[in-house]
């Protein structure tokens, strides 16, 4: 079996952290790992298989030795690199927002659009993590008929808002429950005990941008230009799982609740978490530190005979994000996309 | 100005003391106020307007005395005293869900059908909180034309759990900050930095009795079988004020924003918090303590011409109970439905 050089970009911040623990527990083929951190952190050294590996501050020439290079220190410098690594051959799998709507770059979800891969130029995108999280629910169900709307609202975790957003949040609870004035630095509002619209810019239509990358990403992701989507997204005082309430309205008739849980539970990458006399649904301290996309609360809406309700949890930092760009490494691998 | 002899059922609980609360910043016409708790509160004093009232413990002949009774008890005191208080010539303004969808009892916010409580045979519902923070931005909205379907998925606090719910959370907070176990005792899941599905049993349809509620109590406050609703009720760590996304289509033509926010910013009880360009929008830190309702967030649908979105937070403790019930004692004494 092949082995391949692997770099992260930003292995310090909170998704590098977790593409790490990724790596080792998928126990992917690596012949030699470099961690690349800002010059702050260059020279210290972070364990991997056991190993200290001592992080590398970014040049040109870094991509000539590896193979794949997992980019995750945001849209500015995955831009910068984007030249150097295929000039180098090297293939960029990126977590930031930069190229994911460009033509050309393949948006992948591998249990979705995994053939997407084929037409890659160096650089593939990792879809946002909501819309990871919502179509891993949303496209087991195309196998009933066409869907025609989508209206989701979610409850997002912070970690998306990175390890600093983390610690924020820790810390405003501890002020909060100890009566000190609270003082938001990384999130623009109060997030402890509170919630807020997403905090990204609002466009000219009224949504921000969180909201229109769910509607934008949905369609290229699902090669569907037609499906209609309307997103409200929210975060809340949650660590690293989003959930998100998905209304589904297909174009015809709505398959029966039964066919809806074996549906969710065949397709790999979901777990069905739908124990109703139990009141036991989705919810994020279970999705934590899980692979799997929960979906639950699956119903009729009674609203309309051609929709459904349902709700999901997942890990923001794993199947929205360090998961997603391992399994499309792999998957770049399997389909022998990759320069070996 | 006539005064009323008034009651509440329930002095100590969440709902209870901020109905006291409600009353003084109101500056209700009270001849007298007389509260009841337990028999283990009995003979304890709560204070009114700067002075010690001694909390009572209810019998059948309390009810002779009172004009007015605020219960907020639950739903098996409030029907355990129902004969009563008709018998006493009193009028029950009951918080709990006992009597919302029975034939006969109007189910009141004041803003909307204050008109309902004409018919009114000495008991009046007060709405479920969600349904109340939802309605005060759906009604204003009926100006434009009919509504046709409601998407709506809630944040909701604690404090509908009552006060014991926003200990936990506050308990559950601290354990997790250091680390402890977190023990649920009065929800069913950890709240700590977590959400789950409303803790109300699950029906047939696979709807949550809050989720249910809000589709049955819309229809009847609103005067209308036909508007078409679907509810997702999740709880999340908030103490005391409840979010709502909502998705309105209407049956025709859709308002501008403009015309949306002046409706809105017009109806008494809503404040417009639509600010797009600080992304300042409605939050519970913000709603809580106030007496409005927040909108804001507003825009039309993209995947929808005929609907548009929008976010609410309103206090639950508040709106979404105890000024709502005084609310609707000021308009019975306003519309000469009392005895006096």
């Amino acid at each position: 079996m092949n082995k391949y050089s692997v770099g992260i970009i930003g292995a310090t911040g909170a998704v590098g952290t977790e593409l790490l623990r990724v790596l080792e527990a998928r126990d992917f083929p690596i012949s030699a790992l470099h961690l690349f951190a800002s010059d702050r952190s260059a020279g210290k050294p972070l364990v991997f298989r056991g190993n200290p590996i001592t992080l590398e501050t970014l040049v040109q020439e870094s991509f000539v030795q590896l193979d794949i290079a997992l980019f995750s220190a945001g849209s500015e410098i995955s831009k910068q690199w984007r030249g150097a690594v295929k000039l180098a051959g090297c293939v960029m799998i990126d977590n930031s927002s930069a190229f994911r709507m460009e033509q050309g770059v393949p948006l992948v979800i591998p249990e979705i659009n995994a053939g997407d891969l084929k037409s890659h130029n160096h650089v593939i995108a990792v879809p946002n993590c909501s819309t990871i999280v919502m179509l891993m629910a949303i496209a087991p169900l195309r196998a009933f008929g066409k869907i025609k709307r989508i209206v989701v609202s979610t409850y997002q975790a912070v970690s998306g808002a990175g390890a600093k957003a983390m610690r924020e949040l820790e810390t405003q609870a501890h002020d909060y429950l100890h009566s000190r004035p609270i003082q938001p630095s990384v999130l623009p509002h109060p997030i402890a005990f509170n919630l807020f619209c997403h905090n990204t810019a609002v466009n000219e239509a009224g949504y921000n941008a969180e909201e229109w990358k769910m509607i934008q990403e949905t369609k290229k992701i699902l090669h569907d230009d037609d499906i209609q989507i309307t997103a409200t997204c929210v975060r809340v005082p949650v660590f690293r799982a989003h959930s998100e309430s998905i209304n589904i309205e297909f174009e015809n008739a709505r398959p029966s609740i039964e066919e809806i849980r074996s549906a969710l539970a065949a397709f790999p990458g979901v777990k069905v978490v739908d124990d109703r006399a139990g009141n036991h649904f989705p919810m994020p301290n279970e999705a934590t530190g899980q692979f799997d996309v929960l979906a639950g609360h699956i119903r009729h809406d009674v609203s309309n005979p051609r929709a459904i309700d349902l709700f999901v949890s997942g890990d923001q930092l794993l199947k929205g994000a360090a998961l997603d760009a391992v399994q499309i490494a792999e998957s770049l691998i399997e389909q022998k996309l990759l320069r070996h």
